[in-house]
Parts: structure tokens; C-alpha cells; sequence
């Protein structure tokens, strides 16, 4: 039986930045079905919590222009699971918006905080992990994050440094770390004592709403002027009033770097942020040529190690290109080396420069 | 003052298949604003025989596919003007239907043939030329055609060798010779002999009848049969029901290469038969960053030496591509290294046996 106290809240505003143009502002990587499964990432993340918390206990914290989107993908949703941020001002402020809208509705309530567009496998142990998890922060005042076993020295991720054990495989965390150079993550990876940092988080409603006051004083009294509207009509005017106000900040920087209740469950399902075209091409299913294609048909010739990810049903002609990048979406087309992608943003930035948003 | 009985027969019916998928058998080169003139390949030969004939003496051959487009990008011909042939023949055919069409019309008729699909510059030296060419076929019982004064061994052209001077520019034909090696081209083009053959014919409509009747008597009684329909309604029912039964040939192989009576003008204007990407990219005005750009926007990093040929208003955005053909039309995107472009007519036999006409 599902515990009708735990609610799951799906983050679903990211711009999706840096699979552009194939992911662009208009269509960002969590609507994609980036596997080509036939669901989109954030399809695959609602279905991915469904074992765990009730359906109507989903949340999606979303920025107002994706609205219609989710609207489509998730068509059970009622329009009470689905919060529109006016503005975007990063983790800090809409996880408080949630945990002050569940708490308004549910004092009892936990939470699972999670991304929409990040690839798991090996369910069934997320699934135990996250279970194991809300029953920690239910009995505890924590703020808990899953740590995943890191199997490669990645520097393109955060990794947190676990301490002290408190239960099963929940430890206090000793260090947040970001991204490090390479040295560093081989030490890391050999010591055992580092994991990923997932950005799935688990603490009850009201330990979050305390920990905002302790340590983001600012952003909790600005939601505790809403207190008697959330759940009302009144909230969304609220939100539109004062959120654009709001400082943006992350949740890592505003709460878990700085409070001394924050723990660690350290997970071993397979995961991956896919953060880079390079995550993709490496959790991809492969062509016999060793290519990954996205929505097309292929004839690759001497052609291997590329991806190539195209919005619409295209047939790709490819001779002689090894290991590039080729995105293709409306009006746009990029061709880029898998090994150049990190250059990917400075292109975006000069397409703006040049072109104002037309193509953003 | 313009001869009214000189005419002009474009030819048009190519289906562009080299350019694939840039063009397409749906919009073949002809039909491109190749070089971003405004004015599409077809429309530039038009408007170059413009000062040398009336323009009710300028014919169209073509494909009955291509009926609408012709229309549309020349308004100003009457149905008159455009013959469409109802099966692809090659050359032979359909010229010889040209020369009987004109010369029921006008015994006294002189004609110039001329490709839709060719690049030329110095349009005052070609205009001059084909003055020239046309009194001497008016006097003379002759095949002429236009030798182009070769600027590099070109191994993709034919080669014509002049013989003894008739007279200015036009010499006695002694041999045709199709794409020779390298090692022989750079002997051609040393002798001075050696002329590239346009593909542009002058003579008049009554020797040409002739010179079939002696050289291609099938096709020449064939179109006899016809003699009293052609300019009449009976016409197209004629040509509807025999001309599918007609060998195809090409005028080179029917009559250029076998009658006694060709000459070739050696002329020297700027010439392409923009055959090929590479002929293409030559002739095309190159971008700062020396890459060729057809129709879109084209960010480039790194990249130089490609050819970017795209349908629709695109962006463009390119890192580490040296030398590539990238051509996108709807439904298809090829990359492939320049070096590398006789290798697409295979690509597209593999796709029409992959996908059948669907993408061709």
C-alpha cells in the first residue's frame, strides 16, 4: 500500500541549453523522448514514481511556458499537480514553493524531490532506495540526498564525501565537491568514500520549511507571507506577485552546503544526469556502425562513433565523419565534434549575439 | 535588330540527381537559384538568349513533370513555347522534335541549342559568339558547336580537337573525346587543340533534319510521320503516342560524332557545367571563412573548404568540418567529404533500394 503522505515533486523548468538546437528553449531535453522508448524523459520520470507515491501526490514545478507541454505529455495530471513558476530563479526558490504548498495541504507530508530528465536503470533498486529513504527522513529531522556509487572518475559531476554512518546505507555527509579535475575524481572513485551527487532529494515538508528558516531566511519569509493562501486561488497571485522577487539560488548552495542535518543514501542503480551529448552517446543504444541515432533513419558510411539526433522524421546520408555531434531541428543545424561539445555553449551564445533569440 | 528566324531551344528536363538531395528529381538543379542571383539556372539562360533571339523564338524542352515549374518561373512563355516530352529519351529525340516543331513553323529557321543547367560568364563574348555561330550555320550546311578554351585539365568535360580553320573562330571538328584521364587532359589542354564541349549546338532546322535522316534515319522517319501535325492540336497526340517508342540516344553519339559536317567554334567565355559539388564550390563566391554557402545562414568554426546547401531559410553552425558537402532539403541531409562525391550516386541507389522513390 502507498503511503498517502508522500508526495513526489517532479523539477521540469530547465531549458535544456546544452543539446541545443536539438533540445532548444521552445523543447527542452525532458520533453524529448531522448531514448527513443517512446516516452520522454520526463514521461519516464512521472512513470518511474508511480510505485511509490500516489498519483495525485506528483507535483510538477515547471516554468509557465512549458504549461501546455506537460499538459500533453501527462494528461492524467490535474491542474492542482502542476506549479508554474512566472520566473526562473533556480532549486532554492521552487522547492520552497512546493514544500510550502504540500505542507499547507499535508502538514504530515515527505517529499521526494527529483529531476525530470535524468536517465535510471535498474529500477527496482531505486525503487527500495527511495523507499528506504522516505521511511529515514519520516523518523528523522534530515535532509537526505541520494549519493550514487561512482563507476568512473567523471569530472563532469558533483560528488559528496560521506561520513559518519546513521542507518542501512544513510550516512551523514561530510563534503559537497563540485565538478573536479581529474586527479582529484580518480582519488575519489579509489578512496570509496565519494558518490555522485543525483539531485534526488527526500526530507519531510515541514524539515525543509525549518531549514529554509535557519538558513535561508530571506526565501522562507517570503513564503510565510502566504500562509492561509497556498491551496487556494489566492496562491497563484501570490506567486506571480512575489516570486520574480525572489533571490535565485540553488537548493545545494542555499540548504545542503550549509545545514548540519544532511545525510546521504548511497545508491547503486544506474544513473546518469545526461548532462552531455558525450552521457548520451554513452547510454545509448548503438547502430551495428557504432553510431546513435535520435528520430532518423541512417545510412552511415565509414561513419562511426557520431550521433545524430534530428527532429523529424529525416533520413541522415553520412560518409567519412567519425565521431560528431549532428543535431538538426527546425531551423537549425548543428555539425560538431563529440570532442568539442563543451564549445557547444559559446556557439549558443554568439547564434544570440548574432540572431537575437530567433533560434534559441 | 533580331533575326526572326533564329531560335532557341533550352533544354530541360534534367533530373539533377548529382546535387541529390539538394536537388531532387521533385526540383532539379535547373530549377535552383544556384548561385544566389535571385534568378534560378533555367531563368539565367533565359535571360542570355534574351539579346540574341525574339522571345516567342525561345522553346523549352522538358519533362511533363516539369510543366508547372517552367510556368511559374517563366511567366512570359505562351504553351507554345514549351514542349514536353512525355518520356525521357536523352538528347537525340528530343532536339530532332525541336527541329521539326521550328521548322514546320519556319523552313528558314536556324537554331541554337543550349542547356538549362550551365554557369556562364562574359556574357558580352558569349553573346558575340553566338552571333557569330549563327551567320555561319546560316551559310554553311554545318553542325556547329561551342568549344570552350580549356583553363585546367579538367577530367569530368569532353574534349573536342579542332581541325582545319573554316573560318574567324570555327575550325573543322576532327575528333570528340569524352572525360579523358589526367594524364591525357594535361596533354589536351597544352596542345591548344583541345576544346571543352559545351553542349551548346547552332544550325539550321533544315540541315539538321537532313543530317538525321543520314545519321539516325529511325528517329528521323519517325518524326516524318508527323509532318502536317507539327503546330497543330494533333501534334501533342502524336508525340504523346510515338515518342516513348523512340530510342534514346544522345545527339553526341546520333549525330555529332558520325556526320562529316561539324564544326566547333572555339570560344572563350567563363563556362561550367556546374556537373559537380567541386564545380560548384569553384564557381561559387566563397564566404570570409572560404567555405560556399547556398540558401542559409552558416556559423563556422574551424571549418573551411565545405559547401553548405541548404533548402529553406536555416541556420547553419558548424565546428572542426573541413572540406564536407552538407546538403539538407526536406526530408534528407547529406554529409560527405567533397573528395568523396562521385561515391553519392551509389548512396542514392542504396537509398532508393532501401526506401524506394520516397526520399529521391
Amino acid at each position: 500500500m502507498i503511503d498517502p503522505h508522500r508526495y513526489c515533486v517532479i523539477m521540469c523548468g530547465g531549458i535544456g541549453s546544452r543539446f541545443w538546437p536539438y533540445s532548444r528553449s521552445s523543447r527542452p531535453k525532458q520533453f524529448i523522448d531522448f531514448l527513443g522508448t517512446g516516452r520522454s524523459l520526463l514521461q519516464m520520470s512521472y512513470d518511474r514514481v508511480l510505485p511509490i507515491v500516489k498519483p495525485e501526490n506528483i507535483i510538477i514545478l515547471t516554468n509557465e511556458q512549458y504549461a501546455t507541454e506537460i499538459r500533453a505529455q501527462l494528461p492524467d495530471l490535474s491542474e492542482e499537480q502542476i506549479l508554474l513558476e512566472p520566473a526562473r530563479r533556480n532549486t532554492a526558490p521552487c522547492i520552497a514553493w512546493a514544500a510550502y504548498h504540500i505542507h499547507a495541504k499535508d502538514p504530515q507530508a515527505s517529499i521526494m524531490v527529483a529531476p525530470s530528465d535524468h536517465l535510471i536503470t535498474r529500477e527496482t533498486i531505486f525503487e527500495k532506495a527511495i523507499l528506504e529513504g522516505f521511511r529515514f527522513v519520516e523518523n528523522h529531522h534530515a535532509l537526505l540526498t541520494l549519493g550514487i556509487k561512482p563507476t568512473r572518475p567523471e569530472t563532469g559531476y558533483g560528488y559528496i564525501q560521506v561520513g559518519p554512518k546513521a542507518e542501512g546505507e544513510i550516512h551523514k555527509v561530510k563534503t559537497f565537491t563540485e565538478k573536479p579535475r581529474l586527479e582529484l575524481a580518480e582519488v575519489f572513485v579509489e578512496s570509496g568514500e565519494f558518490f555522485w551527487n543525483s539531485g534526488i532529494f527526500l526530507w519531510k515538508a515541514s524539515t525543509v520549511i525549518e531549514e529554509l528558516h535557519e538558513h535561508a531566511s530571506d526565501l522562507a519569509s517570503t513564503f510565510d507571507n502566504a500562509n492561509g493562501l497556498f491551496g487556494t486561488p489566492d496562491e497563484l497571485e501570490f506567486i506571480e506577485k512575489n516570486y520574480p522577487g525572489v533571490m535565485g539560488i540553488s537548493i545545494d548552495f542555499a540548504l545542503m552546503e550549509k545545514s548540519q542535518n544532511v545525510f546521504v543514501e548511497c545508491v547503486n542503480f544506474g544513473w546518469s544526469d545526461l548532462g552531455t551529448w558525450g552521457s548520451l552517446y554513452d547510454n545509448s543504444p548503438k547502430n551495428r556502425d557504432g553510431n546513435v541515432t535520435q528520430n532518423c533513419a541512417v545510412m552511415a558510411y565509414n561513419s562511426t562513433g557520431n550521433i545524430f539526433a534530428v527532429k523529424g522524421d529525416k533520413l541522415m546520408v553520412v560518409e567519412g565523419l567519425k565521431d560528431y555531434i549532428v543535431a538538426d531541428a527546425d531551423d537549425v543545424l548543428l555539425i560538431c565534434p563529440k570532442a568539442e561539445e563543451q564549445r557547444i555553449k559559446q556557439m549558443v551564445n554568439d547564434v544570440r549575439l548574432a540572431h537575437g533569440e530567433k533560434y534559441l
